[in-house]
């Protein structure tokens, strides 16, 4: 959001370049270059107060209190609710003295980026941190408790809705833990910038006072608490994703993808060109994701009910 | 936004605790403690993908142009919106090395302790950085450009939107220079999250480093662009905070209070006892502002139009 335009890294989203360079308006477009749940949680009625005031006290215990609920959270454990959780992964490595972190790659490469720019070596070994994307982004592996091996340890469940059971927020109150959960993907809200960091109270907050008071808007603050205290809502879309994510396994199979990761949100295929792949969707109108460290790697998100047919088509 | 209730500094707004003490629903209290604008920019429709999607980047860079036409910002200086002129304050401390700042006391309360939370010592000699509050809340004081000699310099121009003749931002492209813009209280939309840094463009691109991608919520970039983009609601609206400004003094001084300085955003009184007299108003559910280090001032914000009545009764 810097005037003097940054290069962006390497993200899903993007749509305008898309529309730029393959033409259409960006609503003619099939945006499944992200992980982003198409079906949003329904907003609920928001007041002006909501957008006039600044966050009430109240408010926000609220939303830490249904987050609390939703996710199980330890009673040691500390709950920081952030503007998305993006924002909590840009101020983590400024919790502990620069050193070498290990991010097990491929993976989400905000993590790298931000402990890069604050002076820290990305390495496999001799580690003060480590950094487990469960699921993983895009291939879906899940990590367990051994794995929580480093002084600084986080956890970034930003896709682990879908498979509540494998969560590891149970051990996030210990020494050095910081688990991460995101609101815009399962609930389909990306760009109400919500998110939460869970974990040793110490580290906790440290990171709220590099948020500052009123980090969340008063309009996040509604949704987020109705859509975490609307555990039917989470079941139904659970069930819904996993059809979904079997019925895309079954059309990019047909045309000979191999499906090898994922979550139920995102799908990875191995293709034998994906920047072929990627021209032949955008040529209709479908937007994919595709990966600098793979040539045969293809990322899909789930369309929305009523654009099936476009993909189809595409196909 | 701790779950472990974490004791907040000292601020206005917090009706909820004056509901607690006094009694009264929250939609009975005439909130004057904050300097927010009770008449509200109308809000523009919002879409579907307002809220669904990552914001996207052309929508940012709209935010950012307005914003640039509308403080009339150098060239030199780069631009980056966040969740709130907070968010910014809460990061800048870590631009510099540790040393000691230069907060002209009385002033708002968070740069001093973003500043201290950093490992920073709050001086008057022998200082790195320089905050100036501009106009100074709560006194109003404003400051030169002689007063920009630190090696970091902040101006925090929260409620300089009522005086545009007064801001520094034309200094802002200068090393060391940082000038900090509120969406919140001029445009009456503090639950909406957003602010700006605006200055040297190697300071702005480290905190756009700190601040992560997608800082801002898709409805804020929709929001503030509009904002930013009607210089007519701008103008009409300090011609009524002018008028409303002098209304509060007439009626507080005819009770008795010194008018002693603050803006049109918000007023400061000198009163015999200001506990007795936030005391006396909150009996009526008009919720006022007094300081730690003062006995005797009490500050006001502007009554919504409709609302003038209930502060002439508690009065």
């Amino acid at each position: 959001m810097l005037a003097t335009a940054k290069k962006q890294r390497d993200h899903g989203g993007g749509v305008d370049d898309a529309v730029a360079r393959w033409g259409g308006t960006r609503g003619q477009w099939l945006d499944l270059s992200t992980g982003i749940n198409p079906v949003a949680y329904p907003l609920p009625a928001l007041t002006p107060a909501d957008w006039a005031d600044l966050p009430d006290r109240a408010a926000q215990e609220a939303l830490v209190a249904a987050a609390r609920d939703f996710w199980d959270v330890p009673e040691e454990a500390a709950v920081l609710a952030a503007p998305g959780a993006s924002a909590i992964i840009a101020r983590i490595p400024a919790l502990a003295a620069k050193g070498a972190v290990d991010i097990p790659a491929p993976t989400y490469n905000e993590h790298a980026a931000a402990f890069a720019a604050q002076g820290w070596a990305v390495a496999s070994e001799g580690v003060t941190a480590r950094v487990l994307v469960h699921p993983n982004n895009p291939t879906g592996r899940l990590w367990d408790t051994a794995d929580l091996n480093a002084p600084l340890t986080v956890i970034d469940e930003s896709f682990c809705d879908v498979c509540p059971s494998r969560s590891l927020v149970a051990h996030a109150a210990q020494e050095g833990r910081i688990v991460l959960k995101s609101f815009g993907k399962f609930w389909g809200l990306a760009g109400a910038r919500l998110g939460f960091a869970i974990g040793d109270p110490q580290l906790i907050a440290r990171l709220a006072d590099f948020t500052g008071p009123w980090a969340v808007s008063g309009p996040a603050l509604r949704i987020g608490t109705a859509a975490l205290r609307d555990e039917a809502w989470a079941d139904e879309t659970r069930a819904r994703l996993t059809q979904d994510a079997a019925r895309l396994d079954q059309m990019m199979c047909a045309k000979g993808a191999e499906a090898v990761g994922g979550t139920s949100l995102f799908r990875l295929y191995d293709v034998d060109d994906a920047a072929q792949w990627q021209d032949r969707l955008a040529q209709s109108h479908v937007w994919s994701r595709i990966f600098p460290y793979s040539k045969t790697y293809l990322r899909l998100g789930l369309p929305a009910p009523d654009r099936w047919d476009q993909l189809e088509a595409a196909l």
